[in-house]
Parts: C-alpha cells; sequence; structure tokens
C-alpha cells in the first residue's frame, strides 16, 4: 500500500492521528470547508447517516411519532424563557443580528436545539387530554459553538440530527415513553453492532432545564467514551415558562409532562472509532452503504470475461437484495483491496479467471477471512454477511463486558488505563468534581435499566454510598 | 359544517383568503411562529413533503446523483466571490455576527443558496476528467430575507429544498445533463398530477450568476402562476473565480461547466393551490399521506360490529398497500367527512349497518363520486385510486391548454383575466419592463422544449419580434 493512500498511524500509536485518518482517507469527511468546525460529510458518510434516518424513522413512525419542522432561528425572548436552558445554552449560541444588509429589532439566535421553539407552539396546540400524548420529531441542522475544539463528527459546531419533543399527561405516562424511546435506539445500536451502556447521568451532566437524562455511552478503541443519543426527562420545566396546559378528564387543568431526544451525525464517527482496525473503517453489513464490492481480477487477454462474468455476479446479488457494487476502474487490483478496506466494506468478491474455471468466487470479508462460493450459490453471500454482522455485535459485546473493572480506591482509578470504572460514589457534587481534577476519568452516570447495590464506600470522601456509578474519560 | 371548521370563503370570492384557511384549517402550515416568514410545517404537510422527497431522491439516485451535506454557513469573502451571484443574494441575506455572545471577526451568511460553498470543495476535489461529471447533491434548509411579504408555502424566508450541483467537462454535457433534470422533475409533478409549463425565463429572471434558467411554472386556481423546480446553466460563471479546473484527456488544463437546481417546500402550496376546491385541498393519491380513510356509520347498539368491520377492512386495505387509516374518534360523522375533505384524503370509505348487511361499503372521492365495493372485493379500491390520480392529472393539463391564449396586442394582454398569454417580443428588456409596467402581467419566458415561430411583431415596440413568449402574473 503506497504512504499516501493507506493510514500512516498504528490505532495503538496515535488513536487521535489514526481517527482523523480514517474519517478522511475513507471519504467520510472534509474537514477543509473554509469554516472551522462546520464539516462537509461526503456521500459515503451521508450514506450512512440516512440509513440511521432509515432505521429511526421507521420505528418513530411504528410508535406513533409524527414529523414535522420548526424554524431554523428563534428570538432571544423566547430563548431566555427557561433560565437553566438558556445558561446552558447561550455561551453556545451563534446569534443573527442582520438582514438584508439591516440591523434587526431582535436577536435571532440559531437553533443549538428546540425546546423553546418548539414549545411555544405546543401551548398554542394542546388545549384537553385528548390532545395527548404528542409525539413530535424533526431531523434538521443545529450549531453549537463548542469552545472545546473539534473533531471531526465527535465534536463539530454543525450537525444534523433528529430531535423528539412530546407531550403527556402524567409524569408516568412521560417517564414511560422513554423506555420506547430506548428501546428505539436500541433498534440503531442493533444495526450498528455496538454495544452501548446506557446510563442515567449525574446532575451535573443532565441536559439544561431537565429532571434526568439517559445517554448511550459507546467505547470505542482507544478506551475513551463518546456519549451517543441522549433522552431526557423535562418534567414540567418547560410547560410552566411556556404554559402548556390541558383540561384532564376530571375537568382540572393541568401542565402537561415532556422529553426530548435525540440522535446525531456523531454517530458515524462513533461508528468508526468502535470498529475501526490500522486499516480503517469496519463497517456492519446493515448500515454499509455498500455490503459487497466485487473486484473482478484481471489478466491480459481474459477481462472481456471477467469483467462479464463479474456484472453477472453484481446482477444476481442484486437480486438477492445486497448492496453490491462493481469496481471496475482502471486502478490495480491491490489499489482497489485498500481502498475498499479503508471504507470498511464488510464484504469483498475477487472473480478472477482461476475462479471463473472452477465456477466460483472469492469472498474476502473486511477482517480478512476468505471463503470460495460457488457462482450456482450466491445467495449463500446472505448468510456471509448475516455472520458478519452477528460476529461484530458478539465482538463488541465482549469488548464492553471485558472494559468494565471495579475499583475500590482512587489509587486504583488512577492507575486505570481507559474502559468503564465501576466504582461507588455518595451522590455529592464536590466529590464529582474531585474525582474528576484528580483522575481525569469523570462519573459517566448509573445503569439506567438496573439498580446495582453499593459494594463499597465513596471513593472520594470515603462516607457510605448511595450509588454505583460507572466511571471513564470521554471525547 | 359549522362556520368554524370549514373555509369561510370560495376560492372565486378570495383566493388569498381561501388559501390561506386551506393550508392552516386543513393541518398543512401554521403561521402562528414568533418570526415572521419562518412558519411550522406541520405533520400533514411535512408527510406531503417526505413523499416528494421519496420520489426525487429514487429518481436522482438512480441517475448516479451523491447525497452528501454543507455547511450552513458561508464566510462573506466567499459568498462574495462569484460578482452577479453576491449581488443577487446579498439584499435577501441574514448574517450571523456573534457566537458564543463574542463578535465574529468575519460575518457567517446563512446559506441562501449553496453554490459558494460547495465549489470552494469542488475546487478541491476535481483533477482530472476522470472525476467528472460530479454529481452531488444536499436536502436542507435554506434562509432567505424576502422584502415582497411571506405567504405561507410559497413566499417564506426559510423553506427546505434539495440543491443539486454537479459539474461537468463541456458546455455540451452540462446541457444534457439539465434535460434528465427536467425529467426527473417531470416525475415529481407526474405525481403531483400537475401538468407543468415548462419554460426558459428570460435573461431578467435568469438565476444569479447562471447563463439559462429551466422553470416549471404552475398555474393555481386563480389564473396566476407560481414557479416550481429551478434548473440552471452556470456554465462556467463560477469555475472561473472558484478555479474549479480539470486536467482533460488532450492534456490540456480546463475549467469545468456546471449547473444547479432545486425544488422546495414551496411545492406543497402549489399543490393545494392547483388542485384545492371550496371545500379545501385536494390530493392526488401518490402524494396523499393517508389515502383512504374509513369512517364508521356508527348507530346505538350496532357499534361493535361496525367498528370490528372497519377495522378489518383498514387491515385489508394496508395489505394491498393502501395508506388507510380509520377515524374511530368520538366526532360526528359529518364532522369527519368535513375535517378529511380540508385534509384532501382522495377518497373516504364509509361502513354502516346498511352497509354491512349488503356486504359492501360506500366509496366516495374527494369530489364526490359515489361507488359502492363489495367487501369481498376491496381491492377494487386500488383502482379507484388509480382512476382519481389519473383523472387529477387529465384535469391538470385541461386547465393548463384551456388557459393559453394568444395576444396580438397591449390592448388584448390588458383585458386578459389571467392563465398564460402567448405573445410575440423583440427580446428587448426595456420592451419586457413596460410590457410589466402598463398591464401587470410579466414575461415567464419561452418554451423550454420547442421553439417557436412567432405570429406577430413585439407587443410593445411593433418591431419585428424574436420569441413567442409566455406571459402571466404571478405569484
Amino acid at each position: 500500500m503506497s504512504e499516501e493512500q493507506g493510514i500512516s498511524v498504528k490505532q495503538s500509536e496515535d488513536f487521535s492521528k489514526w481517527y482523523l485518518e480514517a474519517v478522511r482517507k475513507g471519504g467520510f469527511i472534509d474537514q477543509r470547508s473554509p469554516i472551522k468546525g462546520f464539516d462537509v460529510i461526503l456521500p459515503w458518510g451521508y450514506a450512512i447517516w440516512e440509513r440511521i434516518q432509515d432505521c429511526f424513522d421507521r420505528e418513530i413512525k411504528e410508535h406513533g411519532v409524527q414529523n414535522a419542522y420548526f424554524p431554523l432561528v428563534i428570538p432571544e425572548s423566547l430563548i431566555k424563557k427557561e433560565e437553566e436552558h438558556f445558561k446552558g445554552f447561550k455561551a453556545e449560541a451563534f446569534a443573527i443580528t442582520e438582514a438584508g444588509g439591516e440591523k434587526l429589532e431582535e436577536k435571532l439566535f440559531v437553533r443549538p436545539t428546540s425546546e423553546t421553539i418548539m414549545y411555544h407552539m405546543f401551548a398554542m396546540w394542546i388545549r384537553s387530554y385528548k390532545d395527548l400524548p404528542l409525539l413530535i420529531n424533526q431531523w434538521c441542522n443545529v450549531v453549537r459553538f463548542d469552545t472545546k475544539g473539534t473533531k471531526p463528527f465527535l465534536r463539530g459546531r454543525e450537525f444534523l440530527w433528529q430531535e423528539g419533543h412530546t407531550a403527556h399527561a402524567t409524569r408516568e405516562d412521560a417517564d414511560k415513553w422513554l423506555t420506547t424511546v430506548v428501546k428505539m435506539y436500541n433498534e440503531v445500536y442493533k444495526m450498528l453492532a455496538i454495544e452501548p451502556l446506557i446510563l442515567v447521568r449525574p446532575k451535573s451532566d443532565t441536559f439544561a432545564g431537565a429532571d434526568y437524562s439517559i445517554v448511550f455511552d459507546t467505547l470505542v478503541q482507544d478506551g475513551k467514551v463518546v456519549q451517543g443519543p441522549g433522552s431526557h426527562l423535562l418534567g414540567q420545566h418547560f410547560s410552566k415558562p411556556f404554559d402548556i396546559k390541558f383540561l384532564d378528564e376530571d375537568g382540572k387543568e393541568k401542565y402537561v409532562w415532556q422529553t426530548s431526544w435525540g440522535i446525531t451525525t456523531r454517530q458515524i464517527g462513533i461508528l468508526i472509532a468502535h470498529h475501526g482496525d490500522d486499516k480503517g473503517a469496519v463497517l456492519p453489513p446493515e448500515v454499509a452503504p455498500v455490503q459487497v464490492v466485487i473486484v473482478p481480477i484481471l489478466f491480459k487477454g481474459k477481462e472481456a470475461d471477467v469483467l462479464e462474468k463479474a456484472g453477472s455476479v453484481k446482477e444476481q446479488l442484486h437480486q438477492l437484495g445486497i448492496r453490491a457494487r462493481l469496481d471496475s476502474r482502471e486502478h490495480s487490483a491491490g489499489f482497489k483491496f485498500n481502498e475498499w478496506e479503508l471504507k470498511g466494506v464488510p464484504l469483498r468478491v475477487e472473480i478472477g479467471p482461476k475462479d471463473i474455471a472452477a465456477g466460483e468466487v472469492t469472498a474476502v470479508s473486511r477482517v480478512g477471512e476468505k471463503t470460495k462460493v460457488k457462482m450456482t450459490e450466491l445467495d449463500e453471500i446472505k448468510g456471509l454477511l448475516d455472520n458478519i454482522q452477528e460476529e461484530m455485535a458478539t465482538k463488541s459485546r465482549k469488548f464492553l463486558a471485558d472494559s468494565i473493572n471495579d475499583v475500590h480506591s482512587m489509587d486504583q482509578l488512577k492507575a486505570a488505563e481507559g474502559g468503564f470504572l465501576r466504582g461507588n460514589w455518595c451522590s455529592s457534587g464536590e466529590c464529582e468534581a474531585s474525582i474528576k481534577a484528580e483522575s481525569g476519568f469523570e462519573i459517566r452516570g448509573t445503569l439506567y435499566d438496573k439498580e446495582e447495590k453499593c459494594f463499597a464506600n465513596c471513593l472520594w470522601c470515603g462516607k457510605p454510598a448511595k450509588h454505583v456509578v460507572y466511571i471513564a474519560k470521554a471525547y
């Protein structure tokens, strides 16, 4: 492989550099836009986003959520209505102050998230318990002036996402809805063959204006974690300032209970950083834009025959519902192998004169497993893809399980190399801050679906602990 | 029908008022957002946009176009690079001047369209003739500070669209690509059952920075026209300032030839204003979010039986691939009839005790045609929907054909009541401006796919004419 084509470092040598090269050379994203943090999502990266959208959009529609579209801009007076929320976002907000060369009377914030503009409308739409639950979603772009630096997909100033916003008659209904949301995000994670750790964040890291936040934390290859989709119980924090009331069956006027939840294009970065290897991205078949790339092995005088057979194999794979592409460019087979490995295509099918003579093709998985498949039994390739999906999911489960280690003391925590550390915490904000300051690891939260019994005292103060928490270094 | 539920005026009395009520009461859009011209697209309207997206996205992918995503913001220095383009858009641009409370060093314009930001990237991506054609599209939002006032869908300050941008080796390739684009938009128009008039705009109304613009003009019920999708031959107007060059097969460096083309959420407004009647929207089955609404006719004591049968009919229609909904709300049947008529659902299926006794259902089309369908032959409903689609397309073709009238003089033009007036023009800008000033009608352009012979002298100056032009009042 030429130095230029492949990735110049191993993951173990410099993960950050490996990641930057993997997303750029694999054709996922281009950071050379003229505005820092506003990257260009390239077709190969965008196609993954489209598959995530398809999957999640199907899920939400099956659960009765309706898509709509709300304004990009939010007047300053409106975004200030919920105090905590504004506090959380004002340092990140981009403001429009001019239109058509004239100064605007009121600043317009470019949405960092849409609670305020949506709930302004919800207040007009909701009158009676019959209007509930109201389940609304939008697919859109948001911008946030993140001052912590930028990293393609993982930390950008503009990203694409869906934001779901719901209103319910009772807190129980809202809580229960969030269990459905978690199930729906789990379907996306299944497609991505990623095993998440689903946590409830500590108060310090709860969404601005929420009672609690449920997040999908994902480990990546260097042992750090990245936050995936977040789902928030907003309680009545917004319905009170925004005056979203309904007449209940009992004849009383009540404020609604709300939730919001989102998954973003960050997920593409998570996917690459979680499954990638030294050669580049490794994509699970269910999300791969191309599941099978067919590379003809050409020898002089036999080109026509090989290309014809390769074309026929492609057609047959299409018939089987497989996303297959024939790479008939002029490059060498070796160049093509490297490029499709960089891009993470799950299965390569090689067809050369020898294969044709033997009436078969050579299938090579992204991680190097070879299988001969008879031309008359190409449907076996479906099975190979299913196996790859399954193996990647199994590997991800094992990676997570192996990366969780109990710690009983700050010394143990400080000596840890990465992954999730499972420790005990008294629940005080001071201890939380001290743990992070001293170790560099931060408390990510408690398990969402299981209450765990403490097995030691608080890591910092040594007083009786209240929670078993998962601690990690995060992007 | 209660006054509140239905539309309070006939189209013929006050079309503008009718339109505003049709889009609001039909649940397509909500104009009560806190920012003028930034409307909320409601689920019923957004579902139509999703069908337009599905249709066009399938088309472009079949033709090799790749989706990507480019930044929302464009630095001032970049948007100024193509002079004509900037002139055309600067009066409409919203500018971000602050981020995180700090003043930015350079103004960022919120994209009114993405030529400049995309072509900045194209210059880095294109090296050789092998990289051409480059066919890129993005689905996104754009904002324009339109000072001509706002009208939901038809004239908003933010809208959703796709913008396709291509680069080709020769002008002929670029011209030819636009014929493909026109074909693809025609597929959307077929789905919408709308007959467009496809025109090449006069120079005065060509896209800022283009050689020529092809537009789909659509007549609406009051005889005015609305511009639909536009496709532009940009020539080398952008490739030169943006330095987009390629090494051709002949070893020479050349500038690429470009096109751009877009369809927007305005199309939802066009659809309603084109097909609507006094009762509200009339949606063609192919684009209707709900194709068949089932309304149970309930009599005391027979509710359970009717609802069970209605549910079973819905299931059978789903099996047939029909988008059917059962309206089992507590409202009266009359209320439901009116509501679904407002929303434009193509076919209503009524099921009452009498129908059940006769083993049939009563199907009523949006325009009032009744058909009895046997419960054992529900697949006939597919045929009914096909007929409605076909009839709407035929009606639209006839509407357009009947609305084109030749004019030989300014007197004839001034006496015209609407529709397209077919006249002759010498091609001078002064005559164009005078025709508009004197008559209120504007020259929309010449036929795209047919050169027509002049049949009189220029409407204004009386000198020999160069073009047969189509003249109309426009939104």
